[in-house]
């Protein structure tokens, strides 16, 4: 019987014996190294609430989850029998919510984006659950054999029931709704807020009108539509004031040059101390070893940066004692015409004169970043709004506010330069502005 | 210009030109390396959210200072000039808010209880302060060569106002007020918090009758009983819930039991790798070099536990592995008759029995632990209800709630063993009850 | 299909077959006419938001009563088959929580107490449950002929299960459960909220140690002891901040007095109009047809004490004059010895003499009021706290902060009198000091 | 010396000595009669917890009010000495803001929209103002002797500083700002909610171009941009949940019927009793004497609404059983082509057929309703956005949701007809589609 209180959605319980799972996959060690890995990496260096973990997270997923498989069940009855969620349907479902993020590395995203030629975290959360040395793995093989590979295919958004596999991944997943309202509690974004209890009594079947169609997950037009409307607005709020938060994007950018050259040192012989196995072997081959991998997380990774700050390498030495005392890089945000692509490479060539001629390397000292997103694509496996007549339209369709967002792309431009070539760049682009 | 979003207090601004000294802080790297000390140590393993650190206390306790400073101006028009909050002094009481807990070592009191010979973190916070080779001494003494030493006095309790040193150290301090709401806010606890605003607002000065005594901070006996009220109450509730949680309570014996081994390991010339300098200088020889102090935080010590799972010496490695993994020491409250300290060593000895028998050390495998406290004690520096007549009264004598806690003493008593020895354990205390 | 918006509870819907009863006892004219009383009648003279009607509560009851219905069947698998609950007792139950306050009065609680002779709200509510004539009544028929006898004896806290009927009416019953959060909600006060959620997952079958005895409502001991403490806390701190408050009491002791006034000039055959026919028949025979009652809300009551501003009566005039422009009535408290019973008499003849003298009758302009509670009385009908042995404790016995308030009674005692009398009152105390 | 609790704001207080006038306000019986007015007429037919009164909203305008002028304080030293907010501007901007509603009928905005040639409630505002026979001119003449008239001058968004009237009545007034925090408080609408804190922290000046133009409310671009965006969202959510929500709607046209139907029997000799005079004057002549006018309110009016049920007229007593007892017409929102002008006499010549053939008298029994809003129009009177150098964007150029909102505007459309028109009406429309 686990019961425990989460400062996002109060009591969290586990009781019901289809959700029992979820206490026993607590026990195994890949699941309790989640404790030491932050959700938002550096950007507790922005809000300095932010320090929560994947655990609470996966947490926060597998309890959201239970919630949807209570409403499914209110209104499955609408569906065949054979499409309905059985006792093994909901533990395979929660036991997918509770593991999805298993494979981050440190730093969650930062990690994984600073090693692109890497598997990404979704392939070693696969790794994790289908191999039979980790505990994770045992635990689930142990109360049925296929309980691994039909968790693996759920976690990768495959499942005979599309409208099960969205629930774990797909436009109103149980990822986004327990991450958005985790994030939005600890960095204390009141705005990321949606209405979950609103949202979850809104879903409903939608069929699609090709013969045959599966059920697939859809929205209540008539109660609904303020609960979606609020969900992307939420969502797009955390991404303008969070994800893409300035001092967010510039010490993620630090984070990876750290890492560039370390695999730039590594890959011209000159040996970096401490070096994590799992860090070496994926910088210099872009794999590692699944044992390695798991034995990275934030304190073994800050730790190593400690020691780094010391490095002989003075490029290194540098960076690692910039960000551990938190001296981060400044941005520059472009609007209107300087956004334009063309206009980069000029930009980009004004800044690496400028640090060259401060004495600086460019590669590592200078940049643009450029951060990307939808807020609301509904073009791909499409949700549907039904009406009480049972039409379904597309949300974009009948909502004032997403009518106007579907389809249309938020994108945030910024120059990345050290403190000390602040003044002097300014100077230099009064005297030849930008746009 | 400094604004932050703070989970617990929301908008937190230091713009006043006599409170930018926190702004200068925050680039001290010993302010820095709280962003790596846990608040509440290893109560994460209760709480999945109380990850939240003792820089975002700092942040919160200084802020908290800004409204004390913007209560005592308004009423301080009562006082003597001398006795006013001038900007100085506003600097200085906002310096010690922020930097009072400086010197904590990792998992902050873990570590602490764990080193009882060592010194506290209230002597490193002092030594901090006034060590001409930090970068907090430097930034305060460029301000004023006086401001070290002032700022250690206060944080240690002592100004020549009572009432200012009180609002750093005391009944109602800032310390209190900005981590029950934050831990409250991030263990999920909703019963730990009270109406800051209210309190506040409620700041009166009260008159010590002795002829030239200096004012003291007290409370509106209209307006502020039901502040005081829930401030005690909110208190209560964080230690019966959190602070001597069960959890919380079993891995801090835990954790102890490890640097006991260490320490004994160490006096016997058995090597311990990796050993952080400063950690094995407080084992040897009960005190460490600042430098080597300093170093010390979560993830240097987590990342040596790790380490040390592996570790030659049985003990050693299994505690380490066994916290590591969560498989934490099991725990049973003693009720009633069973407090009885001449009750204690008979269970104690009940225990080690049980222990050997199970090829167990005893001194690292059993324990009883005790935990504490005096939810209302206004008995020391006590603190005065005001009335509009100016009568002072103390609040016992006037709260119907407060009357009856003032002086009672809360003591948690638990059995503290290994999950392996609970059966045998329960068997055993059935067949001989305890009571 | 009934889903509503709920400022406190948030999301409240009445889907389910065996809750359809609400919507449809919603229509009844006796319920919308709870739409016109106010729950807390004049107390939003002091806390300007608490305008809320019954008609809220009564949703908000009968939700609460859906969320324990809810609870009592994930653990009613413990019961013999016989006494779990049924569709039929789920609805008897939804149907008392929603109607148990369906008799009170204009003003609610006021108007029963100034007419303290009269039938009490709980006597209306069964005369309205059981008189064929009325809606309510005609609905529960034709659901169930013997609905409303079974309505009305739940109501009144009867139920051959005792743990039903107590849900109903009891230390933690629905109505209390909803009132303490609505009254924090609306009147701000933030020290009456508790946390819900946990308590409903706290509940837990007891057994009597006699033979045969029926299970009781009882309260798990280990997660459930702070909701218990934090529920009876926040009751109290209602009740000495909302519910005690001087400027409801002196509004409540101000509103008597009219009633008062106005029974006297009936009595004396001196007309006074408008006079609504249900207040008419009350104070003259201390009972209305239910119709008359019927008749009587807050709109027609506040109305004709509009028009009474200009009764001939200089008293009714004066006094309603008074309460329509909020010029309450002072209170001074009492403490200490002078809250003995012999001294009432003595302060109360002064306050009299002094009302005399400034040509004021002294049975309308001054007074005593002392307002009592047991904020923990846990004799009769006693809860228990169940531990995982199944070992039933009084919940005084093993909560440090209900040891020490269980069965103690709190007193406020104030003087009332009106402003004028105030410095007057003052200077006369002051000369001959009340204690 | 005031303070009170207030449910959105928590801690209202009044105590500096220029906001003293709102205690003193607040004695008028012109103030006091808000109290009886709700401030969301019939919307608590939809929204239960909607109760609240236009008392607590000047409270809260007057309370936000305070926090601008703090904040324009902190800013004020940017702007000529001349222009800066002395003692006399902040008490009339804070009693502008605490009357700004004075001059409301019962049930708010529903009365003015139903007595359409009536004065509008701010001429009523500024009657009451400007009348030397009301207790709120007298308490404002005797502060001094300008007062009324400039209190009326700045309610009607008329200052010599743009930016003060603009605090008054423009875009981000303290009017907006708390009725949308307030609403949603009552409604339950989550929504409804932002972060007014950080929105007053955002506040700036911004200078016009046009030389010696004078300083106007303007809004940090780096701060301030997501408090706008908020605010807007929050403002279109509380219209599309709350203010346009069908059963608001079809309560306030409902309404709008009554009052029509008493002019059509006034103006034909017909008697209706009881008969307000204010009600009377206005309905027969389009205007009121001003005591007449206050002498209404929502008691009086659901006083004599409860009376009018047994009228003779056997409309206006159907009508009003109708709306006492809740039984509200029914709506159906048209979509798409529907929503052509063009389209409206069809479908509403169709209705009143299908009226008529029930034999219903269509001008009372159906209707067409439009509600009409634009959620940001920032063309009349501009709001600037200024950034870190000083130049000032409008906010629809720099925020991505902001640039795809302004100008837009919303409208909801809906048939409106008793329910037993409903099932006929829909076959029929079923038959001959509406697009």
């Amino acid at each position: 019987m686990m019961i425990l209180r989460d400062p996002v959605h109060g009591l969290v319980s586990f009781e019901a014996a289809e959700f029992s799972i979820v206490p026993r996959l607590m026990e195994a060690e890949e699941v309790q190294r989640l404790r030491r890995i932050r959700q938002l990496g550096l950007t507790s260096l922005a809000y300095p609430g932010a320090d929560h973990t994947r655990f609470s997270h996966a947490i926060g997923a597998a309890h959201v989850m239970t919630r949807f498989i209570g409403r499914l069940r209110q209104i499955h009855g609408d569906l065949p029998f054979d499409q309905r969620i059985t006792t093994e349907r909901a533990r395979d479902a929660v036991a997918a919510a509770f593991l999805h993020d298993l494979g981050h590395g440190p730093l969650s995203h930062l990690f994984e984006e600073a090693v692109p030629d890497g598997p990404g975290h979704e392939v070693w959360t696969v790794r994790i659950v289908l191999n039979p040395a980790t505990g994770v793995h045992r635990i689930l093989r142990d109360l049925d054999p296929g309980l691994p590979e039909r968790v693996a295919e759920l976690i990768q958004g495959r499942h005979p029931l599309a409208f099960l596999a969205s629930t774990v991944s797909g436009t109103f997943d149980v990822d986004r709704c327990d991450y958005l309202l985790r994030d939005a509690h600890f960095t204390g974004v009141s705005y990321g807020s949606f209405d979950l209890d609103w949202l979850v009594r809104s879903l409903r079947f939608g069929h699609p009108t090709s013969a045959g169609g599966a059920p697939h997950l859809a929205i209540d037009g008539v109660k609904g539509l303020p609960a979606i409307e609020s969900f992307v607005l939420a969502r797009l709020f955390m991404f303008q004031q969070v994800y893409f938060h300035k001092a967010s994007r510039a010490s993620e950018w630090h984070f990876s040059r750290i890492l560039l050259r370390i695999r730039h040192l590594l890959r011209h012989g000159v040996p970096v101390t401490p070096m994590p196995p799992g860090i070496e072997a994926l910088l210099r081959t872009g794999d590692a070893r699944l044992e390695d991998y798991l034995a990275l997380d934030d304190a073994v990774l800050w730790s190593a940066l400690a020691s780094w700050r010391t490095a002989q390498d003075p490029i290194l030495s540098d960076l690692c004692q910039r960000l551990y005392a938190r001296r981060l890089f400044k941005t520059l945000e472009l609007f209107g015409a300087d956004r334009r692509p063309e206009r980069y490479a000029e930009l980009l060539e004004l800044l690496r004169d400028r640090a060259r001629a401060s004495g600086l390397d460019a590669d590592y000292y200078v940049g643009l970043d450029e951060a990307v997103d939808v807020p609301f694509d509904n073009s791909d496996d499409p949700l549907a709004v039904i009406f009480p007549d049972d039409v379904a339209r597309a949300p974009q369709e009948v909502s004032f506010i997403l009518g106007r967002l579907a389809g249309e792309t938020l994108t945030r431009t910024r120059l990345v330069f050290p403190t000390e070539l602040r003044e002097d760049l300014l100077a230099q682009l009064r005297s030849a502005p930008l746009s």
